[in-house]
């Protein structure tokens, strides 16, 4: 068990921009004691069509932010960056840190029944491989099937959720996923999530859709659990207990926190994450 | 005139990715005896949905850089970076420097018969207002009216350049300004002039589209006459003579590289644009 004053440290949370707030919100809500700092990259998002080294360039950054903010652990809310930064950072720091994928995996994995899970992400999600690897260390022969979706996250930021537009472009995306017979699919960005039931329509009721922000936040009370870092849980509703930081300023970013996050919280505020 | 060195010399000219490309294959036909160093922000790009303040810093590095490489003018090849840094900047520079901007409004000034100028671009490029300011210093009633297009430039990466999908979504773009009984479009986004057939059979024959590139290289020939920076013309075809720097490398960017350009470029090099 950890010192009382290292347990009400915060949990750091990020993503490239607003989307790994469908993470905190699930958070606040299974972990309702902890206090939390969220990281939005919105100076350099989208990470989804950008390389290896520059996401964990980027991710080394934040992270060092973070840790100027004395979080008592990480959680990577973006797809993108947990694919291809998370592996090599991990060894690299000294306190607990995950991602999405993992917890995303498992939860495919005790909800198919056929053994057949197809996977949407961004370009550099699908192409890392990643959830196949996760998925078949629980379920060796799963058959695992991905479809990179760029548009999505373009059409979700202007608006079109439950748009004809978005439904033709869903439809060919995930065309040749429905003819792999799968009965389980990954949200595997935190903004599909926003397109629910558009995919759902598409995909049909023999298909579950899993969105990996609540398996991540029930991972995260074991991670925090075991590591004898849990909050108080009757920590009192106050100032300060929610801090969002980006590295740029923009009305969207608000407006879309104000919308998505059930509880107040400060001020965003800006910082130079290049200097860190 | 300046020394045979200083004009013997190379041309900057940077943008957020890969669309100021269609300005440098311009420079290259009406400019065959320049030297042109290229630089794409690809880490960070997009810049049409950031905040003025970030793509000003971004354009000073990006400035720094191609100072080091002796360049002896720049070129903003990006609609948004010309529209919120180019006014700071150029007062804090010694080599001659211009954007896209004022020879894009140059061009629609000239080609407007009813004085009804309509200009598509990205969010921060339509927030800016710059277009019209620079329209009305021409023509002084001009009447001026701007829409953001964000989805466009992802169509065009998806490849969806010719496709009912973007059909649908620019005639719903270009509803309103179709209303305002324009004949003049500025295509305000060095992406857009890859969507120039849908936009046209959209807008009809009563309307003409304006590609800034066109006109920025001719503003860029009358700039070094005036400052006596003109390359000797007949200039050989050499190694070096186009050198491509970007800030992420993705297979992407050099493909659309290879297609746009009409002359051959050494490979395509990294840098880290943060240390500038």
């Amino acid at each position: 068990m950890k010192t009382e004053n290292e347990r009400a440290n915060p949990i750091g949370v990020f993503d490239s921009g607003v989307g790994g707030l469908t993470v905190v919100r699930e958070i606040m809500r299974q972990l309702p004691g902890e206090k939390i700092i969220y990281f939005g990259d919105t100076a350099r998002v989208p990470y989804g069509s950008k390389s290896k080294e520059t996401i964990t360039k980027y991710s080394r950054q934040i992270i060092r932010f973070l840790k100027t903010k004395n979080v008592k652990a990480i959680v990577i809310a973006c797809n993108t960056a947990s694919a291809y930064a998370l592996e090599d950072i991990k060894n690299e720091i000294d306190i607990p840190i995950m991602g999405v994928i993992e917890p995303g995996a498992r939860a495919a994995a005790m909800t198919t029944a056929n053994k057949r899970i197809g996977i949407i992400g961004t370009e550099a999600t699908i192409a890392s491989g990643i959830y196949s690897e996760f998925i078949k260390k629980i379920l060796t022969d799963a058959k695992v099937a991905g479809k990179a979706c760029p548009l999505f996250v373009p059409l979700v930021e202007e608006g079109y959720t439950d748009d004809p537009v978005t439904t033709e472009i869903a439809s060919r995306y995930l065309k040749d996923l429905k003819q792999e017979n799968i009965d389980t699919l990954i949200l595997g960005c935190t903004h599909y999530p926003l397109l629910r039931k558009t995919i759902a329509d598409i995909m049909g009721s023999g298909v579950s859709l899993v969105n990996p922000a609540y398996e991540t936040a029930t991972q995260l009370r074991e991670m925090l659990m075991k590591e004898g870092l849990m909050a108080e849980e009757k920590l009192d509703e106050e100032s300060g207990k929610y801090e969002i930081f980006v590295s740029d300023t923009t009305k969207k970013f608000e407006d879309f926190a104000r919308t998505i996050l059930p509880s107040d919280f400060d001020s965003i505020r800006k910082i130079n994450i290049e200097e860190y």
